[in-house]
């Protein structure tokens, strides 16, 4: 078999990159875990007709099927899911009854898209949602806790492992439709879609469309962009929009939601959210809160987090399941960074010792050593083969395994960066502890 | 939509089985680390080519395919794989360059398989699998090492968290097959074939099988049967083998390996490994030592642990990559301790305390008791209603929470088991640490 190639939209990292998305993984998953979101993995198929449902997404679904199925076979009318909000409205339907709400879960897997793969872009990719599911309803608190909750884990990423910060844009529903309600605006929808292209094409273009297509007037298409522009990091934009002089009682709920949401964030995570007024993506499908986040520095990279409210994320046509969640995308997070050499892993095996072995005679006594260690925690491996030392050093600085053990129990500890070495007791012995483990470096 | 239905061979965890199985997936990746194998996880899918190259197994493998997929586009000639081996050769190959060999790596993923769903067979499942590959040469001992590390996460999970005992079943094909060809059989594969039935069809069936499909003479048949009936779990089989009066070299071999195993493994996990002769399980396709794993007490769950020594894992026509390797059925291994309440969780969720809040206007209060609780480490949630008490206890119940917080920072905790209630302090107290998280016990 020839050197095989990567395949185009299935990124795979070496075991320093793995060991990198591990840490990150620990991260969220703790973080969750703290604010009481309970674990759930959900198959990694769903049935046809539940993704083709979602619309204009089922031209990217992977349909998935036996290779010598027989014809017609129902059971193997499968897609692999796209996101994990689908599967979790399944979930949460079929396991109703053996769920407390409001159910609070985390979800941390691999999703599929049948995209042209493109920077940015990947048909395989590792994906972390929480979400917050009531049943016939769901405060209008929880939509103020999921943004934190993902802000709180994005922040312990900068601070422990040196990602970039992040920006996190937030506007609300109700706020852009009770606006355009106030200025007599009935397509709303219309309206939000167009306002959607702001970063891409400006103000003056968007205000364009909005006159040639929605039949807004100047004046109406003008008020839509300034509300559109409208941002900052704490309450004031309360004062700007009402500065534009709209009333509606739609845009009163909004701007105290998102008030809400600015405060407490500010409480929590000061600069690193922004009410920013000109987020409409998905408002259409959203029904409250929205978000969308940024890597500072890295904005190119577009949105690596982003969620919001559905007041209907499932029915079963007698009780409804209101939710509000939020996504990180890790792979989109991760793959880029992790390539360009952003972050870095110190060294790619677990393994902070090599236990040199003199003789294969003696091998049983380095594996001795190996065990001691282990008990207290410090990953190690024997040298495969009874070498020189100077060949088994080579063999430990070629795995970047900082340090070497010669002799028995009662031995010699080398740190080969240094040259160091020292008689060590394989029952007392430990690594600095930045030596314990692979340490996350960015740069 | 209707309350759907599970579908069959896609088993799926309530919250509490999730958290068994990351409890136990916690386990498996700490000892595997310990032991310097580093984390590798590869993209699902591979070329059908390869999937399909390895023989009988085509049949199982699921198709991936996009949607509105261009007419014999190239890149959807694709497959889900059904273990971690195959991919494991590709990625070997693929990275050769940026890797040190001896290369260990651990992959925890799902796999796929279009199998007809039945008891203990299903078509996603997890496995866990450990492998050393070499470059050209990979020494004897770690022929011995694969299986320890395996016997010693399995050790944990029964120590920990009580998950049943092991038995490893172990052979060494060069025993087997040396064996034979002492005995002047040429055909060694087509006898181990029948060997292989021998736990179903018993020895009489055997022998006879020998004699009509095989051709082998009375006494070649008797032998080969007095072979498969030998196991022990001390180094007593090689006098037993050696009783039967059988000389080859390669029988030799086989036992001196096999000898190393059981050795080794009485030192560090008594009682957990036998060497047993009938073990013929993939030994046409492995070279060296095989294992296979059965849970006492659950034996008819079938092998949860099995692999061996492959000469060749992968090969680019000038390099050969030699590897030894096992793998653990983790959904196997769970899903029936699981779905019979052999197993079990604490509670259904991470939380150790719900914060009760008074009043909608000092929820600020209860995210403030969190917020200190969960800087120490303490998963906890704040109560979704400003309910009375007596119904926020009763929501905590329903969650299996055991801790109810009253007041700020400085308030009342109770124990919602025993109705215990004592003033604390939101910086310094903390739940006894048995309830600190989900518990995993054993009935």
């Amino acid at each position: 078999m020839a050197r095989p190639k990567p395949l185009s939209g299935f990124p795979e990292f070496l075991p320093a990159g793995r060991m990198i998305e591990q840490q990150v993984l620990d991260i969220l998953r703790e973080t969750f875990e703290l604010h009481g979101f309970a674990p759930v993995e959900t198959r990694s198929v769903e049935p046809m007709a539940q993704l083709a449902r979602k619309g204009e997404v089922d031209k990217e679904v992977y349909v998935v099927r036996r290779l010598h199925a027989e014809p017609g076979a129902r059971s193997d009318d499968l897609g692999l899911h796209f996101d994990l909000t689908v599967p979790l409205a399944r979930y949460v339907l079929e396991n109703a009854g053996h769920l407390a709400f409001p159910f609070r879960r985390y979800q941390i897997q691999k999703v599929w898209r049948g995209e042209r793969p493109q920077e940015g872009r990947y048909r395989e990719f590792s994906q972390a949602d929480i979400d917050i599911v009531g049943q016939q309803e769901l405060a209008p608190h929880h939509d103020v806790e999921a943004p934190l909750v993902m802000l709180e884990a994005l922040e312990r990423l900068h601070v422990e492992l040196g990602l970039p910060t992040v920006r996190m844009h937030v506007n609300n529903r109700k706020l852009s439709e009770g606006f355009y309600r106030g200025l007599g605006i009935e397509d709303t929808a219309a309206v939000l879609q167009r306002v959607d292209k702001f970063d891409k094409i400006g103000a003056g273009a968007v205000a364009r469309l909005l006159i040639d297509e929605v039949s807004l007037s100047d004046d109406q298409a003008a008020q839509c962009v300034a509300l559109a522009q409208i941002n900052s990091t704490d309450e004031s934009f309360v004062d700007q929009v009402r500065g534009l002089g709209v009333r509606h009682e739609m845009l009163d709920e909004g701007l105290a939601q998102l008030t809400q949401v600015v405060r407490a964030a500010n409480r929590q995570v000061p600069g690193r959210l922004v009410a920013d007024m000109k987020i409409a993506r998905g408002l259409d499908y959203y029904t409250g809160t929205v978000y969308e986040t940024e890597l500072v520095g890295h904005e190119h990279m577009g949105s690596v987090s982003s969620g919001g409210r559905y007041d209907t994320l499932a029915s079963d046509g007698k009780t409804t399941y209101p939710g509000v969640g939020i996504s990180l995308g890790i792979t989109r997070l991760l793959a880029p960074l992790i390539s360009k050499g952003v972050v870095q892993c110190s060294r790619p095996v677990p393994s902070a010792v090599l236990v040199a072995v003199d003789d294969e005679e003696t091998r049983d006594q380095a594996m001795a050593v190996a065990g001691s260690l282990r008990s207290r925690g410090i990953a190690c491996e024997v040298a495969p083969k009874a070498d020189k030392f100077g060949k088994q050093i080579r063999y430990a600085d070629r795995r970047g395994i900082p340090f070497v053990w010669f002799g028995g129990v009662s031995g010699e500890v080398k740190d080969i960066r240094s040259g160091d070495q020292q008689p060590a007791d394989a029952a007392t012995w430990s690594p600095p502890p930045a030596d314990l483990k692979p340490a996350v470096t960015t740069f």
